[in-house]
């Protein structure tokens, strides 16, 4: 009966699209594969169409619904909200959310403008409630594994870092206008696929003092809809790379591209210290490739394989070899948050590191509009 | 309102361990991934030990819990019986559920004998009840993606198969003994790991005519405990290796082996014919590795990468390059079983299929012992 | 001055196709990139053809040119006797060699039966002169490096072995006959390749003991030209399997194939033993796959580039990575048959050694024509 | 009889390291790969050290040698000078064979400052004879295919450019000082490593219109040598990264560093365009990755082999897979520039092409130096 003396942690989940179910597996799965500090349930969901919502609530094991997303935030038996809204909903959302003292599971990007990001910010720091943003592919065991061998000095100081965010959904210049080629809904390769490189460099290396940038738009318009001969003309960037200077000393480049054939999700990067370099693809997302200077027969990068050895790892399947896919990493992500809500823990990215994002891709745009350097400090 | 419709499904699931777990998260995330036929309900979990059934009952969302899995078994409102027990006990629990009129979804090895096997697929068949055994790797997108391209003759005729399934968990000399050490729980490299690659090539190939092999105990003694100083003396297979003749002509090698370092769960083969080649490796099971000769433009080997095109896939993500893990294996494993439970598919290898394995495990057994070539249908 | 006091070797080489040449181009590198113990004179060509015999002889430095390749024999300044003809003529030619007191340095296979093999190496232990054949894979420095992990036990005491030589320049059914499929001319997917494969196997892990084997024709006809109407009957192997016990204990498999599309010089294997695993492909000839199972931080397989920290590296070049090619490899087949002819080392397969590779191939062809497991000794 | 009509090519080579071996085994190996349009004459070979010149000349078949080059220039019979001293010597013998009206052939880099490459172009301009630089990577057949799919559309409109060449060969804090860390001699990792990757930018993707980078001197000081007390202090760079704009409308990424652990001569790029992605790696220079959008059946990215349907391939092997070596690129420049004196091609850089690397290279420096985006035309 050890459930029975445990805290109810209720859940209230906003948005039904594939990042909804995304989270609603996550939250189950977590229950079932972890033992959790708490008796999670899942309270409510919302979504505007209420059929869909009611539809959904049943299916996936919620015991409400509603089409009023605020009803959501309001209910007292909800004391964590998710939300997996488009982008221009994360800010009032989050916001009515922390009003409320709830803790809040918000979807990257964290917003769609830097003032936003930092209103958000300051509110969660008033609310003193635990927030996080869904950059979950730093919840990777490998990646895990990455940031332990960084931090215990495996690689020696850091040198450099290389890393590319790459895929081709928009690659077909026929490929139709979405609202991810708009400014205003945090679009462009940077923004839509680049900030998750920005998050797992600073998860690995920490701050970024100073940027240079150039950004392309390639496609400069694209077809209104699929075959359609209104033509939308496109501002946003097809295409950035950049230059880095981390405050650790490191330099390197950075690239994003959604028009980058043949890559589907390519988060990568390549980091080496005076000691070894190690890389990664989220591609092969259970796979490290690591090379040791110096280390007597280890002559030849090594492909590292996830495993039990890895506490990550291990809540899913005690044998190696097994591999972990992309949504387990969704659970892992809740499983941390469901640690730092019952103050066991810290990790993962927060509405104060987020911002931190934020203000780095906007030092990048800076960089690029402007083609100088900049110091992000001063974004 | 939909589901009020919809028929019921009640699961009652023994077993408690990673495999039972495994089903626990498979039938969930079956109900929340897919749109289902039916009410599919979490009825009964059994465990010998009554405090694990009940908390992870409760953990695993399931609505009661059962010391004796007899009691389970008669219940009315269970209609699926999902066995995750060790092997000596798939033969008991599988013909009660049978002999109660219950479909049965039972863990590999069918059984630990080759009599028991076909008393099992026997009863199948008089009880006229969906069965399915968990040769889960064969529902993984990119084998179906594979099967697919050799059935519709894009590889021509099928020419050579070679296989390969090895491990290294029992690499180390000092790994000590253990249930998977013995022949009566159907212990051995070949039954433990090569099954599930005759069961693929099957899947793939269909029918093997005739086998030659050559069997080895290469540890013949193992500490009967870790670090222990007694030792137990050893019989099994630590590896197995075979030539293979297909009824549809091709001819090639099997492996199996739980001493080769490096490999964690290398379940491998590459299939060629008259106009291309594949390959695939479990330890990247989001890939396949293809080559079509002739095609204009396509001089070498590529790697396909799993992605929504595929149904399966699509399922669980809708971009490409996000992969599925070892679980969602699972999950479609028992999105199939349910398909065939409503009379809307046939995939997935039920008892039948099962027993046919085991003859072809056997059949290697009888050529490695006898050191001749034997007939499948000689078993 | 110092050439001036070393001996003067004279080298004859008959055949100007694609194998004389490289043997021209090996012979001239030997000189230039090592010292050797002798004054290298590239004495005299023979080809049928008289003025290609002439036109290769003066662009590939040789002081004069035969129709006759028996003039050549006889020639007083000839001490080393090369051999590039077609496989028929291996055995006069060599075998005229001997009677002359030559040493031979025969391109593979020994001949176009065992019976030659075993005269000619009769004829060479009663010369007594050096004798080589040109299995020119093994001279590979990570082929070396491989030996030297296995005799030095790295990878502890070895339990298996998978070896496959594929290519696919057979593998369309229109591509015509030739005299690789004819027998007598020791044509065949297991002559043409596997025999090279066979040698490999014998040079790392010396002699197999017994085999079990499994041959097709999937061809049965081919156009006796390009594109011609007239068919030929094919009763040659397209693939060859066998299974191979060897005499130190491992256990494997072996593969043949000119059907296999996709692969063009696929000449691979993987070794492992209680320590680790190995494993090579000619199409990558630069590199060694290898996993050190227990190594402190060696947690995968990791793939070793060749440098010059091999001496056969070295040789050619200073820095790593820089990649040698296949013509190198005879160029160091070259220069191990020289320092053997100065009796400063015995790297290399001798005619002895060729007709084991010989037995062995004869082997597999009886145990596949039988259908049962053939002892080699018996052969 | 033949060649008796053809004219001579009278060569004569100035050093006998490691680049004066590779030129000689070149010039051999062409003569005997190529049918070639001269007689080619290995005339002279120079060394200031007369008794190794003596020696090479032996046994690399020179018909004599000098101690003095200039003597060597004077040779009437000489055509064609080859430098390969150290890179300080570049410019008073290029200079000096040009003066005299001989064809040049140096290794990179062309000079030592950009001030002295301007000074080399102009006189090969007014001495109106062939020049050439070794940037021998851009011979691989590989990159000429690589250019060919870029220069006949199959990629599209190139949109991206990453590259990189890293090797740690000074990854060591303990690896001592030597020329390369000198400016004076063109030392650094732009320079010595950076400029091929420039080299191979503009053979692929032509001119680069404006860049901007960040340079670092990791290690500051070095031991004097192996093993010294004695530290010298080190201003050069240990690693360069750059932005790039190409003048056909390309963007993308520059990286050089002499520091990065595991590689050995990892010169390599990534070229997308709207039709596709191409990307090689000179640590596997017989290959190419290649992805082409939307091409039917053509799912991902598959490696290409290098086989004789490439002319410079075929050169050396009738059989695809086999490999060439970096000596063989060394033949293939050789064959190149032949070619050129006997007005039948104009492939490889010449003096004014490694000018315009030598001014692409200042550029990035001046970029890194005054940290701000440079034209390259303004250099």
């Amino acid at each position: 009966m050890r459930e029975s003396f445990l805290p109810d942690l209720g859940v209230g989940l906003i948005g039904t699209g594939f990042m909804g179910r995304a989270h609603a597996l996550a939250f189950h799965n977590a229950r079932t594969t972890f033992e959790l500090p708490v008796n999670l349930k899942l309270v409510a969901l919302a979504d505007a169409d209420a059929g869909r919502a009611e539809q959904c609530a049943r299916s996936w094991g919620f015991d409400r619904s509603h089409a009023d997303w605020q009803q959501l935030i309001s209910d007292p038996s909800v004391q964590l909200v998710a939300i997996t809204t488009p982008n221009h909903l994360h800010f009032p959302m989050a916001m009515a959310a922390l009003e409320a003292g709830k803790a809040v599971y918000c979807e990257k990007p964290l917003a769609v403008s830097l003032e936003q990001a930092r209103e958000m910010q300051r509110a969660a720091k008033a609310a003193g409630v635990v927030t996080r943003v869904g950059y979950n592919y730093q919840h990777n065991p490998m990646i895990g594994l990455a940031r332990q061998m960084i931090e215990s000095g495996d690689l020696g100081q850091i040198v450099s870092f290389q890393g590319e965010f790459s895929e081709d959904f928009m690659g077909d210049p026929q490929q139709p206008w979405s609202w991810r080629c708009e400014q205003a809904h945090a679009g462009g390769a940077l923004a839509d696929l680049g900030s998750h490189l920005l998050a797992m460099a600073r998860y690995l290396l920490g701050d970024v003092e100073a940027v240079c940038a150039d950004s392309q738009t390639v496609h400069a318009q694209r077809p209104a809809t699929h075959g359609s001969q209104e033509q939308r003309p496109i501002a946003i960037d097809d295409q950035t790379y950049a230059l880095l200077r981390f405050a650790n000393g490191a330099r390197g480049t950075f690239g994003s591209s959604w028009l980058k054939h043949g890559y589907k999700n390519h988060l990568s990067f390549e980091i080496s210290g005076t000691k070894g370099t190690l890389s990664f693809d989220q591609e092969r997302l259970n796979e490290l490739r690591l090379y040791r200077a110096g280390a007597p027969g280890h002559d030849g990068f090594q492909r590292i394989l996830a495993g039990p050895t890895q506490s990550g790892y291990a809540a899913f399947c005690p044998a190696p070899g097994h591999q972990l896919g992309y949504n387990e990493l969704k659970t892992l992500e809740v499983h941390a948050l469901i640690q730092a809500l019952c103050g066991l823990g810290n990790e993962g990215p927060d509405f104060a590191e987020a911002l931190e994002v934020e203000r780095l891709a906007t030092a990048i745009r800076v960089a690029a509009k402007e083609m100088r350097w900049v110091k992000v400090s001063d974004i």
